[in-house]
């Protein structure tokens, strides 16, 4: 099974394209979309989200990754065996999440051109390395066959906003993305918050964004009144804001990195 | 067949995420997108949606419907068997036309977690639940193993707006859907209309929505002059508005619940 | 396989239910979305990205072009085997690109009811024709089953923007698609330019769009510093003008139809 996450969008037909040169190679390959609508060229979204979603496929999945702002120049690219799947992208801190959470079993530069699609494109790496070899591999292909080990250090990593937690208890992190229903995705997890609060009831905190604070985080969006704030752990186990039939982003004026505070004192 | 139904949108991996689960218990599946952009919680359009659309998948499909505002609440999740297909939907409506007008088979509540994927999350049954039961059902688990049997009464129907005909054969309706190309999809369908007009000829019909009157029901966009305005059966049986090679939506300055009438006298 | 290449958009489930239909005919056929998002009734742009994408599937493919504002009137449609693949669309000139310069193996009129839907809707030959007729093709009908052949001159052909050539070699092309990226995708490609120019060192042509001259022909988008225009040879064989982690369409305030000139002499 192999899925695709890239910011190609829909309107073209290059995600399709991908589609018709990894059939090309292997006619039976099963293929998923994850999304096709990265914002252009943001990487630190890209990672985000192929960490949110690949734990849900089935073991040896190859998750191609092509938010690639860099295609044509000098970077790299990198096939990564981790946590019992398999990640294709380019060597831009795309898999930093995962290769910084998952256990590594190995990771591969992709230079053996023999798997790759002829002439290889400047332009649509995608298209001409990412599919062909991706076909490659669904079809039994061992990742150490696509070019030289590389190790920690050598890949390149993303410099990704992680949560500070300070001495008097409180943890200050920030939204990583907003959904479509203008939820606000922070990068404070449940076991941080267990971490930082220990055993302190969950009713008890007050996390705070944009002018606003919730008081209490939820089990889930219904335990607020229709249009009211709530702060709940999603179904990833990373802490969002809510609002119960509508929209946070739209109320907090907040979006990717507006700030989060988790705190138990009062509110100043 | 698997089909999928949600207002999930295609920007974030939720939709991917559900195909997955899917595979994961079926590797087999074959999954295909109905649309994953119904208007945010929007039962209704949901409603509409399913019921216009099943009926071209073949005998034994299982749609699903995620539309879920009551997700983690006290709503229940129902399977209904219905004209030879199998639905899974929130017991929220999202079924009502179907259930209305399709013979039922049989309505089971899912509640056998033993199908579910663990732990279950509060806020994204799709995942931990629609998914991995609609997955079970794809490799030949039988619905009445899902939970007990229900019968009409039991479950949430919708009031979904129904055309009222008056005493002087006056079908009052309303819009109930537009389209991509600014189709105002009403809830009148072609039986009404022959029921309440019997052999009066079609293009002595009269149509009015949002203060414009077109005479005559025609066949295809293409009868009327390019920008003027057409009513026609479309192709699920409903009654149309629509501007050739214009918007009907745009012209009218309608949207859904915008009032249609039909009739055959005088234009007041 | 069959790919869709339809104007329908993903929010109504009009491409849904031609899967549908199409699995019904032949429950093993592997679907492809090229694109649902060619502007709605856009001949033209729907020519163009086919004939971007069907190259890159396997032999034996079938592509379905539904982009048909002529639905339920006088035209055709037309079955093409073409470049060992085949191609079903309205006779509205969706194919002229391929057919003028692939080889052509045989022209087919799509007429055989036997193959269609009935009863066939007027509005949604998509459902009705195109649809099972795609599933009986992927099942193994040949495409003189469908209808009689035709020969040059019986089909309609767009009549396409094609570059000009002065006699003091100068290019006049002009922009056909602008993509998600904001980049001007023009109707020149690489041929041309060699046919035109000869040996002429690419860096020494001067590309001229909306008031700005690039100078040279870049190889990649990294070769311009970030925010510069740049021209380069796309993944198509085509000219294009883009800006590195830019958009050039905004940048230029170029569209669909904007000029482009491309020479070697002084600019004026």
């Amino acid at each position: 099974m192999i899925t695709l996450l890239t910011d190609f969008g829909l309107a073209d037909p290059y995600a399709g394209i991908m589609k018709g040169v990894i059939l090309s190679v292997n006619p039976s390959a099963v293929i998923v979309d994850l999304t096709h609508d990265i914002p252009p060229q943001d990487i630190a979204v890209a990672a985000y989200v192929i960490d949110s979603a690949f734990r849900y496929f089935p073991a040896g999945t190859i998750h191609v990754v092509v938010v690639d702002p860099g295609v044509g120049g000098e970077r790299g690219i990198i096939a990564a065996s981790a946590a019992g799947q398999l990640f294709l992208a380019p060597d831009n801190g795309a898999l930093t999440l995962i290769l910084k959470s998952c256990p590594v079993d190995g990771v591969f530069l992709v230079e053996n051109s023999r798997y790759f699609r002829h002439p290889v494109s400047r332009a649509f790496h995608g298209r001409d390395i990412f599919a062909p070899v991706a076909g490659h591999l669904s079809a039994g292909l061992a990742p150490d066959q696509l070019g030289p080990r590389i190790t920690t250090g050598q890949w390149v990593t993303l410099d990704m906003p992680i949560p500070h937690v300070s001495t008097d208890r409180e943890i200050a992190g920030e939204v990583v993305r907003v959904d479509r229903f203008g939820n606000l995705i922070t990068n404070i997890d449940q076991p941080l918050i267990h971490a930082t609060f220990g055993d302190t009831d969950p009713r008890a905190l007050k996390i705070a964004v944009g002018g606003f604070v919730v008081i209490g985080l939820s089990g889930v969006y219904r335990d607020a009144p229709s249009g009211a704030l709530v702060a709940l752990v999603g179904s990833t186990g990373l802490i969002e804001i809510a609002v119960n039939r509508g929209s946070a982003a739209d109320v907090c004026k907040a979006s990717t990195g507006s700030r989060i505070k988790i705190f138990t004192g009062d509110i100043l």
